[in-house]
């Protein structure tokens, strides 16, 4: 459908087109954005998009108990792909979208993904392209419906609705938008910053595959969820959401809103003129992480059976505690002063792994809409027939298995949807 | 290993036990447990157990928008069965457990139904038998190990940890226990009050079964699932924990936080003796609902196989919004001003079955440990070939279906969990 050769043209035009900017700015001149005075939230008048509150997280002795902003949002987006066979083969419609915290702005990105404020008109935006292959009444066969968390350490009980609906009917074109097989996307999560994470997201949740069922596994799959309600019954995580302006070791400035010793992230505040939005020029608040994340998602061969190392992990917003990430997530950066032993397990082991190992080594970009400039490292390393054994809380999984998982909620967060993603298109 | 007339005298006697009583007091009397003078919260000193603290939830248009009591509990409890083949059939050791709140006081259990607060020793009470079985080390093999919601009317985002365990070595007697078969499990589910919720709930999720792949489904399962997730998506639900005090149409007397009205439930404080509890003299808040509630599941065969009708349902204290419920959960002594049209659906073709179409009609009470008297009628109605349509937010769902969908979290609530053990003893 769509030549290897006009794709590439196709997007470079798209990441060439100019009226993009985005500028920082003092949040005084955010528009229709405001702290609340009594409790520091900042929030949009319309009470719709998100708002910046305080959370504090008690998670017992061994995790500890911490104050953060944290996204509020309560309503749940829509992630779709709109799917159809053309000679056979099944092609996605993506789009090539432009977020203001994106550097080089374009990702390809799900056919729709829209908030309820987008697509019922607060926003007073343009109307969502395809938005109607999505919501009653649908004319096209489901493949995918469930909900899926979003970034939790940044979000509150985030959580996205991932559909892949394949098209009845013959599909209206659209300059932004183009048809891509399953073999081609696999070849652009290659490539850094190209697909979105949303994007990859969503294909973790495509049902069947080869590696659907795959072979004997080393737990059973109730082994794996019993993993996982092991932790979240150990640590009795409390959230609670608490004054922003009261959290501690948070302080808030003219334009920012961050800690002295600069960890884990700010909010600021942006200017975004663009012209291939829904609307053309606005201003609001974007989290911005510090740089040089990582995602690590180790595998191996377990008597031939491809499996994946996830570890059950507890994250600030999470709506139940806790969901499987890779085998790492971190920010080094955040752990620079800690001594060796309270370093995330398995960080030095992924950070020094031969080059040979590396199955795969990208840099992806988060969610542009709300992060500034969020790029983290994905890699997947294979560890040979090394890690036997392996702490509580981490657990062998094959892809088979993952796949049955991603049929329901909250069980692999986002990062590791993603890394699950990229893995099916390296077998 | 338990002949039937053996259990009913064993079983008698412990009904028969003398030194149970529970009467209620004011407020004031409660030991341990006091107001908050800022929020009116009602909790114990020692932070454990479980708090009343207000609630108020904002469910859209359609639903409304309202404020109420609610419990709060963050730590998982434990219910567990543990299980053992004597003679090549499984038994389950059952307890008779006294609870405060219950008429007739004891109900035939899982073998361990403890909090942490319980067995960590917050309650200074005696230690927990057979729990070793269910934390870790464990020895024996997990059946089942799944987190299933609490009645999420009255509870805040409250789970219990479901699991059967096989006891790997020879399991110690003890006089409260007996080993039972699951076809005597089933028949005494026909007994009014005897079986505990818990124990129907726990027995739910076993896996397996003449029913776990009955046939060709009126959906596939991925159409269930996603019927669950548009309810979830459409309503938007916002959870705002309140002071208890400026909850809007309660209020607190001496003894008891009602409403003038009297509709829904009191919260009111209670003194219990006993002498087979973990302790022999405590006080506690109990919840105290509208008595007739009512949990009705409709059912019938299409092209042979069973289904059954679940509600994708709203409900205060959801985790993630909504869970299925029976076809019809509701107590309708709340509803009696409502005209026709604003009653809950199949309501009056509930009230209105013919006796032969009623498979199953039994009470059966809440959790007597934070409930008093809660007694719910529990029916199980075949419609023949009735409902070939139904409206928005039910789905017919196979029992196949339910088993898949039951080795995962917060799909089913609780009063359609004890349905589901009930209709698998039916078939």
């Amino acid at each position: 459908m769509t030549p290897n050769a006009w794709f590439d043209a196709w997007f470079a035009a798209h990441r060439q087109r100019s009226g993009f900017h985005v500028t920082r700015i003092p949040f005084s001149r955010l528009a229709g954005w405001g702290f609340d005075e009594g409790t520091g939230t900042l929030a949009h008048e319309s009470g719709r998009f998100f708002s910046v509150e305080g959370l504090r997280v008690e998670a017992g002795d061994e995790i500890g108990t911490w104050e953060q902003p944290v996204l509020v949002q309560r309503e749940i987006g829509i992630l779709g792909l709109l799917v159809k066979e053309f000679g056979g083969v099944l092609h996605f419609l993506m789009q090539a979208k432009l977020e203001p915290g994106n550097t080089g702005a374009v990702r390809l990105s799900p056919t729709v993904q829209a908030t309820r404020s987008n697509y019922t008109g607060v926003h007073r935006g343009r109307p969502i392209p395809y938005i109607g292959h999505f919501v009653p009444p649908r004319t096209g066969r489901l493949l995918v419906d469930s909900l899926q968390s979003e970034r939790s350490a940044w979000f509150l009980r985030k959580r996205n609705r991932h559909m892949v609906v394949e098209a009845a009917d013959a599909v209206a074109e659209h300059e932004d938008f183009c048809w891509l097989t399953l073999g081609q996307l696999r070849r652009l999560m290659q490539r850094d910053n190209t697909l979105s994470m949303e994007a990859c997201s969503v294909l973790s949740c495509l049902p069947g595959g080869p590696t659907a069922d795959d072979g004997p596994a080393r737990h059973s799959l109730g082994e794996v969820i019993s993993a996982l309600s092991e932790v979240k019954a150990r640590y009795e995580v409390g959230q609670h959401r608490m004054p922003l302006r009261a959290v501690e070791s948070w302080r808030r400035l003219d334009d920012e809103i961050a800690r002295p010793d600069g960890r884990f992230f700010k909010v600021i505040a942006a200017e975004v003129y663009a012209d291939s939005r829904e609307i053309l020029h606005w201003t609001q608040p974007l989290l911005a992480p510090v740089a040089g994340g990582l995602s690590v998602l180790l595998t191996r061969r377990f008597a031939g059976v491809r499996h994946v190392l996830l570890h059950a992990r507890v994250e600030a917003g999470s709506l139940d505690v806790a969901e499987f990430g890779p085998t790492v997530q971190c920010t080094p950066g955040n752990y620079r002063d800690l001594p060796p032993g309270r370093r995330p397990r398995f960080l030095d082991l992924v950070l020094s792994a031969p080059p040979e190992r590396i199955l795969y080594d990208t840099v992806q970009s988060e969610e542009g809409a709300r992060f500034h400039h969020a790029e983290n490292r994905y890699r997947i390393i294979d560890v040979g027939d090394g890690l036997d054994e392996v702490p509580a809380e981490f657990v062998w999984v094959t892809a088979g298995q993952v796949a049955q998982l991603l049929r329901h909620s909250y069980y692999l967060n986002m990062q590791a949807r993603t890394l699950i993603a990229v893995l099916h298109g390296l077998a």
